[in-house]
């Protein structure tokens, strides 16, 4: 059973006889049937009668229900109402929209609405670019998904998907300041998403993609990038690649190796692995191999899609095949954001010394960490419960406010790059060691650094690319 | 030259002695150059020096300009910098997204986002109905608009359209609660709009189509209306004809007459005129005649488009044909929602005795409401520096709260009903008059009135036409 998580943490009002040992049997019970309780308030008090609210933790479902029952086999204790505290969190959604100047009377509404706004719009009818001044378009991002590839959970379609999109949109305004709302998709048909998407993009400044299946994903991507003057970002591709070159970048600082000379191997080939590969090639590294479920891609193999082709084509100088364990030996990095369970101890062990272990399946790692970490020198996971959590909530939100910031009408490699240094960096080099390669997506000032580094990266990279608007980061 | 209005107010930071009579000859400046001094602030004091924000309404841009030069003008007085009140209320926009839980730690990410999250999706796999219980969607409507009829200023497009989308979703939220975000289209294609809105509408429990010109809006209406499960409502239609039929029944009663029996002539065959005449039916007028620019609509007219051809298969039962101005003797009620100065005061003097004259022209009305009411006994119309404003701000608030709180699968003729003799209810017998017909927008429970009659009527009209889905109201 795992460790109880607060993500299946319940509340539960009880009501207890006033004297006696009420109270510490109630946590006791708890405490013995594996739960932890996390606190307990009294809600009212009575001379005889005690009304309790207990929360605790649990490891799942199952696991809660059992908790109550044995609370419930107390004598002289009720059990009067228990709440899930996920679910409650998430009644009626957890974003919502305010207005930023209060609507109190008929001056207000003749600016903020008619016949005032008619102004504004005028202003905007001479100069378009005026819209990212004068309205909610300067700080406002689209987070986009058509449920195709939710979590850990598939295709689960729109509605199911809309608490992850909300949930993400509650993330862009804590920790970057950002107007995000989502947008959950009734079709998952290429075309439409992009005919949909570039429909509805004048009121945004940026298209955060979400959880769209391989290899529409990228389709999808590259033809809203070539459409819009607005940013595209697809976060489980870009997002975990920039998080993943930090997490390397700062690994390898660790065990003292290069980038340029570490021999990578890299598992996995769809959206995440690709979006990983070009990041780090075009970060420095020269020697990746890449491992599909049918193992080592390379130009030999047949019958492979475009992107299969553009990897074989473009790592694997050495012109290895066979299978992903005949590729590890000698290894200074594997990389996996493939499926749960694929490498064992002996693989590790069989890799160079002071080996660099990211196993990113989630939930369930390619390799179990603790057993990594006896041959490897450096493991990080994408799980919240082990050391170098690779969390893409690292580099979203200041990647947009950097993005948003200069007014960036599109997103390059080196914005990208950038992001990763400025995540890399937030690790200062005395706190740099095996067991913190990455901040805590909490750290005071991450997101601000990613922010500023992606601000003046995307600003050059407009410049250069449309010198007459160069003006617009400003 | 119109009255100074709020809606171009601007604050002139001034700097001028500390002694002698500066700041009354600022606020004189003002007066004589027209303007209207609304607030003076003291920014800073000095041994020399004053500096003054002095905040003041002009009639427009040229009016405010010329107040600022008198100031200049003035000896011994320095205008520092000139702001314009309308421009930075809407700086960065007027609506922004808020988390409604504070998102601190570990612990609230992981019940926010991963992993708790999962757990809402999957409940939503189980019951897709419960995305309106545990998401946003609950209280979530899009404001859609392809900017091709906006306010008086016409196809803007959708950049400039979107300050008016922003401004209606902050009415939304002030004075009904409800999460609306702006969604504006870079496509004015029938076809394109209805996919698009159809393919974004899952995150959302109502549609408000907004600014759409006619005859396009009835098809995309209609269209939306057959192929989603949740409400869609054209304001400029279905808001404008709620609130013509509130004021119209309040100002019957004000003259003593009966809708079953007046003599109606409405003016205008666009999408308001349309929509003002199917709830006036619905709501049981009788002698309806329909104008445009060709006169009075008739079965005998030719090249009529479906639209005209039901309006005059559904009117003008006594067969009237000729112009407006033939059409108007001996008539109880005009109804404008056309175009500016049509109509003369010897028009409104051959109507009936105690006529009703609504001229809904903006900004300019098909006659001068002061000229009117010469004839009429009660005339509306829809500036806020008249009586009776018949203004959408009444209806659309409460409309969608109702319908929300219904969670309500489409919309209903009876409940565009309800809101209107909810509006009209609003106003007490004591209070009703000739000048007071409708309520104020800040009126302190019209909104909540009319969400409760139409929660109400959609809960009925859903459990009629579908059964089985009556609960969800409750």
């Amino acid at each position: 059973m795992p460790a109880p998580s607060i993500s299946y943490s319940i509340t539960i009002r009880l009501e207890v006889p006033s004297g006696g040992s009420a109270i510490s049997d109630l946590t006791t019970t708890v405490e013995r049937a594996g739960g932890i309780v996390t606190a307990l308030d009294v809600a009212a008090s009575g001379a005889d009668a005690l009304r309790i609210d207990l929360t605790c933790a649990a490891s799942d479902t199952e696991h809660s229900a059992r908790v109550v029952d044995s609370l419930r086999e107390l004598e002289d204790v009720d059990v009067l109402k228990v709440s899930d505290r996920t679910f409650l969190m998430h009644l009626g959604g957890v974003i919502e929209t305010a207005t930023k100047h209060p609507l109190r009377n008929r001056d207000d509404l003749s600016m903020i609405y008619t016949p005032g706004v008619a102004r504004i719009c005028q202003a905007i009818v001479a100069d378009k670019e005026d819209a990212r001044r004068l309205t909610v378009k300067r700080n406002s991002v689209a987070v986009v998904s058509d449920g195709s590839a939710v979590l850990g959970l598939g295709n689960i379609g729109p509605h199911a998907a809309l608490p992850v999109m909300e949930g993400k949109a509650a993330l862009f305004k804590s920790f970057a300041d950002i107007d995000a709302w989502p947008i959950v998709l009734d079709t998952q048909d290429v075309d439409q998403i992009v005919e949909t998407v570039a429909a509805i993009s004048p009121g945004f400044a940026g298209i955060n993609l979400e959880d769209i299946s391989a290899p529409r994903c990228f389709e999808i991507e590259a033809r809203l990038r070539e459409r819009l003057d607005i940013p595209v970002f697809h976060d489980d591709q870009h997002g975990t690649a920039v998080v993943v070159l930090a997490a390397l970048r700062n690994s390898l600082a660790v065990v003292g190796k290069d980038l340029a000379k570490a021999r990578i191997v890299l598992v996995g080939a769809g959206a995440a692995g690709t979006a990983v590969l070009k990041v780090l090639l075009h970060a420095g590294a020269v020697d990746v191999t890449v491992c599909d479920v049918q193992g080592v891609v390379h130009s030999g193999r047949e019958g492979m899609d475009p992107s299969l082709a553009w990897i074989a084509a473009n790592t694997n100088d050495a012109g290895r095949t066979g299978t992903l364990r005949e590729a590890l030996p000698g290894a200074d990095v594997f990389i996996g954001v493939s499926a749960p369970n694929l490498i064992t101890a002996e693989d590790v062990e069989a890799m160079a010394p002071d080996s660099i272990v990211f196993a990113l399946a989630n939930p369930d790692p390619e390799i179990d960490p603790a057993v990594a970490r006896r041959h490897a020198a450096v493991v990080a996971t994408g799980r919240s419960d082990y050391p170098n959590q690779i969390n893409n909530v690292l580099a979203f939100p200041g990647i947009f406010r950097g993005l948003l910031d200069a007014q960036s009408h599109g997103i390059s490699m080196d914005v990208l790059i950038a992001a990763a240094d400025a995540v890399a960096d937030s690790v200062s080099p005395d706190e740099l060691n095996a067991n913190y390669v990455v901040p805590s997506v909490f750290h005071p000032d991450v997101h601000q650094r990613v922010a500023s580094a992606v601000r003046t990266a995307a600003i050059a990279a407009d410049a250069s690319q449309h010198p007459e608007q160069a003006h617009h980061g400003r």
